[in-house]
């Protein structure tokens, strides 16, 4: 038997109902094989800060590490000074455990309404930097509330950064029927990142030569989502860029409540996370009515990550197959899982 | 009789064909009237930059200062260095001029297909902040081409820069029936700059109390406009952000060829700017393909900030019925021009 310790972050508001269903779904796709899961609770999120004032402290850190995977639901809640949980405890994270690879699914599966009048067929990946860009933390503020404050936010790129993940994202188009990359920057104003990216997407082609290339200004990118995302195959794009697009990607194949994500570590020197793309949604939180499916597909991704490919295919199956049923029945999030559990069992 | 001096600066690839049915347009909307326009043409953009090494020179700023107004083409050539017109010539003009307000309408007008399933009612205006974020110019780069280069961008934010823009966003939302005004930004990652905007907003707030507000994050953004674009009236975000939606604004609004926008300075010490949001699309360049449109909308746009509104409304009027008899008929970009030019005279 193979035993998967898995650190559990539920964090904020919908968060902790849909990773209840999340491992639902993961003990029913592991039961009857010789693989267990043994869960371990972090209480991360707002109802720690409350109490303690701690966001993530390292011994939080060194405990998650320890771990084979991390499962979390959704951090962040209107009663805590925005930012303070976004910064102190989900980028920490992502940047601490060294997630360079923040990987975004946009597929519209059978049955899925989009917004969109002619979807066609949409299947891409998004492989977002985690771990530099805009999101770094760098910058600050002077005369803070005088009418002489100045604000500052610095991007920064390294060519290590930029390298590995532009090296991943090559990969994975190379294992892709299609083995097509775009590049997502906008390098005619950012002229310094933006050109690092470009010659670094040049310089690893040379890799993957079967694989194609071209590029897109992030502007142009939220065109072609509305009016031909199945242009699309593999997009490679910095942190930010990756987050407005991740989300559009998300609103085009039926919205966050199936848009799935992982956060990993190619090289496994830490812990990989696996999260729904959505908020802690607190309009919603405690009423049953957040949809699992996205958890429940990063549940798929994570299984996938850990090597467990039959038991990832099973799960999506199962959640291929609700989506083509659902219709338009209303589902409590509970129920959702429990059908999804069912399905997958067999 | 009253004369406007126009300066024009039609630029690369079809900015050239669009400015000058633009110009036809603005003949047709003057015609009869007591107002005269008389045009200066700039020499600006990749044939000077090609011949001289120039982008916008002192002489040729001090010569455009001069002027009542400015109609802009678009910049940009595959055959000059990405970013090189870009940051000094179409944002030097921005910034020197002091465009800090850089409005774009997104409006579906009646007649003109949305690639969304069910758009509703499309009628929001983005005040784009012109002169600061991360469109400064302010980083760089360091061991460039090595294993060790690092590349920065620099977001810079100033309470003068951003009130000024959110005052007049504010008088903006109050002078339309809804009064609403949507903050965008991406504060709980861009704490410091993102504070800044949203503390602004709440303090300017107190000076046009009738004006309803609210916030979203730019990732929850692409989404609405999305799924509900109906929910905006008036948008205020910075730079880059609003380079970002404005393109996704022109997509569900029947595409860039319609997109129109103003580079106002709103307190007159330098002329303001008009141009179509679209680039110079070099692959369609010189073949009388380019819907001359959003310029035209852009020239409406020019009218009313010159003081006549009644010129401008029979633009947009004459842009309306076009649109509303359009149909699938292929027509060229001097097709086009002249169709709306006769409109305008009626
Ligand atoms: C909550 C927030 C910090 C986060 C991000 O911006 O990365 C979220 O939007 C996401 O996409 O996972
Ligand atoms: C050409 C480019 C510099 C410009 C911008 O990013 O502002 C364009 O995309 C626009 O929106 O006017």
């Amino acid at each position: 038997t193979r035993n998967i310790e898995l650190a559990v972050v539920a964090g904020d508001g919908i968060g902790i109902e849909v990773v209840e269903q999340g491992l639902a779904v993961l003990e029913a796709a592991l039961t009857g094989s010789d693989v267990k899961v043994s869960t371990t609770p972090f209480d991360l999120g707002a109802r720690r800060w409350h109490a303690t004032g701690e966001t993530l402290t390292d011994e939080d850190l060194a405990a998650i590490r320890t771990h084979d995977a991390i499962l979390l639901g959704a951090i962040g809640d209107p009663t805590v000074p925005s930012g303070v949980l976004e910064r102190g405890l989900l980028l920490k994270l992502r940047f601490a455990l060294d997630h360079y690879v923040n990987l975004r699914p946009g597929k519209l599966y059978p049955g899925v309404k989009s917004p969109l009048a002619d979807p066609g067929e949409i299947d891409f990946v998004v492989v977002r930097e985690g771990t530099e860009g805009p999101y770094v933390g760098n910058g600050g503020a002077l005369r803070v509330g005088t009418p002489h404050e100045i604000a500052t936010e610095v991007s920064v790129n390294t060519a290590f950064g930029v390298e590995r993940v532009v090296r991943d994202a090559f990969a994975r188009a190379q294992a892709r029927p299609r083995k097509h990359l775009t590049l997502v920057h906008k390098h005619n104003v950012l002229v310094h990142a933006g050109h690092l990216w470009r010659r670094t997407v040049e310089a690893v082609n040379a890799e993957f030569p079967d694989v194609t290339t071209d590029y897109l200004h992030v502007d142009a990118a939220t065109i072609f989502l509305t009016t031909n995302p199945s242009r699309f195959d593999v997009i490679v794009t910095d942190n930010l860029f990756g987050d407005i697009l991740t989300d559009q990607a998300a609103a085009i194949t039926g919205g966050i409540g199936l848009a799935a994500s992982a956060n990993i570590n190619p090289d496994r020197t830490a812990p990989s996370m696996f999260e729904p793309v959505h908020g802690s949604a607190p309009d919603i939180a405690g009423q049953g009515k957040a949809d699992p499916t996205a958890t429940v597909l990063s549940v798929a991704m994570l299984l996938d990550h850990l090597g467990l490919t039959e038991q990832s295919q099973r799960v999506e199956a199962a959640v291929a197959a609700d989506l083509a049923e659902r219709g338009s029945r209303v589902r409590s999030t509970a129920e959702v899982g429990r059908e999804l559990a069912a399905r997958v069992a067999g």
